[in-house]
């Protein structure tokens, strides 16, 4: 099975979601700067999805530069994290109409932890697709960014729930700036001939 | 006539139509869960529908893959697929929003089956070109999976308008789950060097 | 210039465009198969716009096989084309939405003769690039199918506006039917082995 | 990193954004003409800003054809450019509903400032991946015409919020125009074949 299709359908979808979300905007009626201000806390979690709908994209496409074949399983998982991307638009309206209110600050948390939990399944069965030896194994290690990550939005919703949305939206914005940072593990191990090797076997 | 664009404009379609569902689902005006609940059911058909077309792509990305050359016919023999499945967000979203009545039950079930069946019509046509010692009709047989699939269909719709819609989207569920197990007829015809000899002729 | 990303984005804007449609069909609020009567001229004029925008997929499918290179005039050619294509589901909706009264239908005919109208300046564009012998020049000929189709646009437009609109859309459709007849100038072409040659030089 | 997927993802973001601007054409009520008349501002900002994200995709398409690699920093400086280009449905609906008044038709300015400085850095990010000695410099220079569409578009903004807002719009148009006329600086080089060999190290 090649993995072109794979990609080009996450690609589509991805592209869809991240635009989509544009919907949610309503164009105000007023004709002046200050009616858009109801609208700026739907910008600004528009904004935060867009960037993790971006890091997903990139992180799918450095994922997949080091995977030849894909198989079913593969695909479903695949489809399972792309179910959980797509809930993205979703809870990003539901928290900026809101102001960024407890509970869908906190259901956001659940939509990335999800999310988080769907791509880490996907990188593992990429890695037993390949083999512990492969460089996607050496690349993502024992996934411990991942692994924080996903303790992070755990104890965000717990925080925007029971103490303050607005703590739990800056632990979002943190995660997503330390995935910002290129994520240059599997850049390295492609540009090391020696593991490159160990990738087209 | 070359494959590679029937399989692209294919996966724009289906990626457009797995996440424009998600645009039914209205975000609620109230702040806390509760407010969701009204959209639960929107949900649920909305997680069948996802599991449903990412069936469908998923058999034709199969399916194509054994697929060297597509003409005239199967180029419309796939729209009318596309056609049918463009239809599942519409009565996805008048069976959530009717909390799974009687007739909007019944009327996924019709574009179910007629889904079921432009997929038959084009894995035929697909055979017809390829000729009956081909890797597809090896690999589909009499396409007993997809025959039982649409009785039920029929069935289901019969029990959704004159006993209970709730068997009916038991049924459903019951038909997604039986594709959701990988469909390997197609897999292992691919490995079998025997046989990828017959399908790159 | 390739013309393989002119392809990928054309693939995705009809993909878009003909999903698209499916929007303008409000899910209605009743739970029985007579609350869905409103919604049938709308899914009627999908139909047919489903058909037309696949009928332009698929000649530009055909049309580009035949073409190995793609230059600045020849994007904005595309371009226009993809353009008047997009205004189909606004006329589609204003058709449906409003029964097929005269000057809807007749706007919807003014969008399909300049979407033909873009169609043709687009392959003349292609045919002066590749040459009085190439494939493509031979294969339209001088391009009286796509002649005959705006001139009866053209009149479907007046009988619209003056006579009766019902007429009007039996000829859209008497059009489309004509085109479903799959268009074997280009694949002839291609698979006689002699005017081969002259597309590969 | 090939650059195929991010040529994909961004062909389908754009391929979207222009597609979807039109649904902010809402389907009148009417059944005559003269319904359509409060659309038509709408429909000249949308052809406006079809104008603009076709431009887009263009230069776009003719900068990666001389690209060959792609790493992290590129990936991103691209993700921004969509993401300013995903804000002009919005900004295009809120000056056409509004008939072209100052402040919608300065802020319409705003995104295309930030979107040409978007396309700015990654032209710039892609130059220095490539060395000064690449096609890519040569062939876009010192982006003068770049940097006087954004000099263009600052005064426009002036113009638009303390002068006349139509001057502002006369402005946008004739910049389009200008990128209109194919930017022939990529072709050349490309065909020019010394330029070839430096691209191809």
């Amino acid at each position: 099975m090649t993995k072109s299709r794979l990609e080009a359908f996450s690609d589509g979808v991805i592209a869809i979601l991240i635009t989509i979300m544009v919907l949610e905007m309503k164009v105000p009626h007023g004709t002046d700067f200050a009616s858009l201000r109801p609208i700026l806390p739907v910008f600004l979690s528009y904004i935060l999805s867009f960037i993790y709908i971006g890091i997903y994209w990139n992180n799918h496409h450095h994922m997949f530069q080091v995977v030849r074949h894909v198989r079913g399983p593969v695909l479903w998982a695949n489809l399972h994290l792309l179910f959980w991307l797509s809930l993205i638009p979703f809870v990003t309206g539901w928290m900026g109409e809101n102001h960024f209110q407890p509970q869908p600050v906190a259901l956001y948390g659940v939509v990335l932890f999800c999310s988080g939990g769907a791509y880490f399944v996907l990188a593992m069965l990429l890695i037993r697709a390949q083999g512990e030896n492969s460089t996607l194994k050496k690349a993502l290690g024992s996934g411990t960014k991942e692994k924080i990550s996903m303790v992070s939005y755990a104890i965000a919703i717990g925080i925007a729930l029971f103490a303050n949305s607005w703590v739990a939206c800056a632990i979002y914005v943190a995660v997503a700036l330390v995935w910002l940072v290129p994520d240059t593990r599997i850049e390295r191990r492609i540009e090391n001939p020696e593991t490159k090797n160990a990738a087209s076997e």
